[in-house]
């Protein structure tokens, strides 16, 4: 039981490590088109591989993942339009974490990460700490970090992946960034023949609804998935993994631990 | 991508499977105390295990397990005052079924399964499932079974697996039956070693709130996992994927497909 | 003004009451559908005049009875498609509980029982005691039992009762226990001659969803009726008060009160 | 079997009489101090009564109270702050009503009315009627009248029951008009000989939260009961009564039934 | 900077004022018809208006108002079915109120005033108040007037202004008293030649759901606005500026401020 | 009665103008700390004075704006630790934006647009807008389009406007946009010689909570707002409104109108 994930420990064995100071981690993903190449339960697989990867590193633990998110968007995720997307309302997703994080606080975790996998979530996933925090009052001593993993790709990482410019975060929806890293940590999952020849979506600066569903390619890829490699995804997985882990043992006060 | 999982399908696949009248299945666990030698994730991880059999004889397809499920209660799952059971409140369990009961419809799923793994989740995924059919309307043609996995062990099996007597299903909590299974589809989540030697828990016809505590084995083991073994969860797993396979046949006329 | 029932009672008599330790119980019904033979409201009725019976022997209080419960299923209530039943949604059931709940401890009261009469409630009403809790927090002094009252029918007097095998509660909607507690408590409200010759109703082990009403005999009756007697009805009626007044009192430390 | 009341009916001869355009009442009351004097039943007790006899008259039917009402308020209720007023959150009170109003609606009535005897109630049973036919649609076929009955008092008879002059109904809180109306339909429940000797209360033109407890007089009762009577009682009951029925066949064209 | 309106101070004024005492006012308004001569934010508009005058006068300070109230009623406001009127639900009402309030105590506001300008807000508004009161917990701090502007008209002014008889504040919907509010506060923006002829409304002692939309005067105007006049409005502002003034000091112990 | 907004004209002129198909503008503001020199109002002043432009220009109309949004982010926005700003829970917001556009939708608006003029306020509005489409149903023929104000500001105005770089819309918080822009619409409330000298606040890849209120310069002003003009704003003023006429003519088929 040497596990850092909570769903593989014994309920002894995990509350020791939770009074031992460990930082507990909590993957928040989606079940969502990500193209022909990738699989649904990407934004959840690479959430929960990462969250891994830090615990491993920092003694901390990673908590069931969120397998469930809130409703793609047009322009980040391809829109609600796709099979396969399977989304909840904002007030859903965000009840989820509020219980989840009330629950975590009973157990006695005081470090708590909440790692999103999917744009979406962002908003739905913060209200949803803020709605826990306030519940359990000023007093409950429990500090709560959220982050997009992929902001902790470094600039000069982004430089390399993307030789001719890096498009934004916003069009990585199933494109190298993601496909790279798929290729890294679950490469039997990675299509690569079936990459589409998609160009790079366009949008306006507004959006629509109903969708017009006329500016996602019907792939659903946002921009190209070419170029993609395991090699990408190794590297952008060691500034993300060590990002968060500098991040966590910065806000948390856990220099010896690393 | 031969997988059943639909997390690990592309899009294109599971829409391919969808539009074949693939019946989905909804795995509803939690994360809760099973003891000391099971794993906090039993729940999840059983059903998961058991709608990934059926699925496989069937040609069936699996959704992501809901892992958080709601409160324990003493006298079936030992209670919410242990640590690492994280359970949601009522109503966001039944959201988060609703929720995605509406989107698997709108995928074009017709046949829906959710198979629950946790006791206490029962009344609050039919409620969610109620919701998302009123909400559908009477024209959805949307027909979703709802079952506990363990209520598909024939007699005899409980008769031989139980030679003492079979303590009933509210006290099977972390004991010979979930631990039997456990064996059968994950033998290196089990710490044998660790099954506590508490008597069997004697509740009375009442709850009590706050609970007890001192009703409940302090291992949250509510009757003996001694005698636990591979072959027994073998035979009650045997009974469970074909009990289940026979039942969604015969009550979605899928008779060719067996 | 003798009367153990609050609607009875002026305010400045309750509260008399309440500062004086009086456990109160809140009977928990529904409106839903019981056969030809028995009223609509047999689930409220019965819950009343028990927890009536109860607050006599104990000096107790009897709030006014929930008259309306969850949503009755085809395997223990008959279910959604008889007319009459008239049902709430979870949330709303959670609520109303969870408002009572918190208005009685402002009152003064520390002792509360919650007497479910219809097997449908008990998650529901379960999840609003927790919902006040702990909305009432760790100091409240507040305790509260729930039961649902044919559990205290004695193993020898359902042996009796059923001479030939007691069929189980879940079959007992309608059946042989709630006709002769009727008979014993509201004989007028019975129309002996209107007992369906209905077979045992024969569910498999799921739920369909939409129910599939044919599975429901057209009566509402789950079992058989016949042989339901007052002289049963006052036998179970005895069993179940006495041992509830037992139950409370000894949860509650009232040894002086009985 | 011959009652007006929906509990005390099979479901068989609640469906036969709602086929036959049984218009349904539902009294809307509460559970809140009235005084020394009257009973925490007072508001239900009363709109009961006021149903069963307007049903009587016009064949109708009358469905189990609601016995829990919206907050007191100081001004026409005494407040939150007395023992035994037991009241609902706005939310909870419209959710309940939503849910009955939907699920007489699937019963088949098609004539509703709901009879309020709790003056705090108006606006959250209005909202609840309304959130129920929006999510009915406009097809629903459904027509509610909603009221309190005290409006049905005529103008002579307000002027002879208060010869001094009327002072409004918002005072009219266990005062003559309640206190009549009980001795009319329940007069072992009055203890005239405790109505307290309180002047009338006189309220600014606004209200305060947390409330001021120093405006109403302790006993609850906001004008003074003296002088009520049976006979007084069945006066305006007579008005109310016939008032109601008269309003009932008028907007529902029932002229034949009455 | 020198404004008694909130939204034009920056927050380092505004905190000066609050830490210097000032009473807060939020003026609830609604988007509502009302009739062809008045505007549809009336009620907004006017409620703001009044609130800058009496804070004004005692030092105040004015929140954003609330431009959007409850439905719509027959009876006091015309009607859901009137094109331009736009309503909330009551619970959506409620929790703008209970945020709002929330929020205001955190920035150290003692002294609250909610002034209604919408007739149907008023029980909504009150919830939200007490939701927010029940929420921050009983050592809060927070005093909260709620009111109805109108009913500091004075009995005299009334009489004057009214010499025919005062229909009553339900029907006073786009009639005389807004609109001579409306002339002395925003001449430019009524138009005095499109008063309606239309009769006063005559409403039975019940309501219609669906509306009877027969009921009310198509203009939307439930009694005649003729006879409006600025100095009427003029009259009336004084009586409900001095008189809400008067209370605030009178309950919030500001005898020195005015 | 030549106004834009709503507010200010009748239902009869308003209902003319929505039946000629004229375009609604619902801004979306906030009330939240804007530095010391600019009010608390900026939010919701900028965004409606943007659409009144845009209404002028396309012959449109402007609904009264939301003044209260979403909570205050520290990276965007400053936080939740300021006086004054006074925020809503995401449910809210999006309960009160779905009402809205429900009943825009029932006045015959079927071109709507939500124009967000607080960062925070981006995803609950789209949420409010997705839960009333889907209430409204799949022919409602209701068109809704999204959009922050400052998306549309050209990059060789932002070029010009931040000769040094622009920071990025995330730190421009009462900075240079917001006070060119409030210089522009509403010079009299901008107070120039209180701009502080805060450095450029620096933040990391995630968010802390309870927020590191040290990570925000004590003035709450993000970027500072050194250099701003009414020309900048004009020219930026330009570019939105112009941009914003022209998406919506483009969406909404509108060649003619501009």
């Amino acid at each position: 039981m040497n596990s850092v994930h909570m769903d593989q420990l014994s309920w002894v064995e995990y509350e020791r490590r939770v009074r031992d100071g460990a930082v507990l981690f909590l993957p928040c993903g989606a079940t969502e088109q990500h193209g022909p190449h990738l699989p649904l339960g990407t934004d959840a697989l690479l959430a929960s591989a990462i969250c891994a990867d830090v615990a491993q590193r920092i003694g901390g633990l990673v908590a069931p993942a969120l397998s469930y998110g809130y409703k793609s968007q047009p322009k980040c995720g391809g829109g609600q339009h796709f099979c396969g997307t399977t989304s909840l309302d904002g007030a859903t997703l965000s009840a989820l974490v509020r219980d989840a994080v009330r629950e975590f606080h009973r157990h006695g975790v005081r470090r708590l990460v909440l790692v999103v996998g999917h744009y979406e979530n962002q908003w739905f996933v913060g209200e949803g700490i803020q709605l826990a925090l306030r519940e359990l009052g000023p007093d409950a001593g429990l500090e709560v970090m959220r982050l997009e993993h992929w902001d902790f790709c470094r600039e000069q990482t982004l430089a390399d992946v993307f030789p001719n410019g890096f498009p934004g975060f916003a069009l990585e929806h199933a494109a190298v960034i993601e496909t790279s890293l798929m290729l890294h940590y679950y490469p039997s999952l990675v299509a690569l023949e079936r990459i589409p020849e998609d160009a790079c979506a366009d949008f306006p600066p507004y959006d629509m609804y109903p969708p017009r569903t006329e500016w996602v390619p019907p792939s659903g890829v946002l921009s190209s998935a070419k170029g993609s490699t395991a090699g990408k995804g190794q590297r952008m997985a060691d500034d993300i993994v060590s990002g968060i882990a500098a991040a966590v043992c910065h806000e948390f006060d856990l220099g010896n631990l690393q």
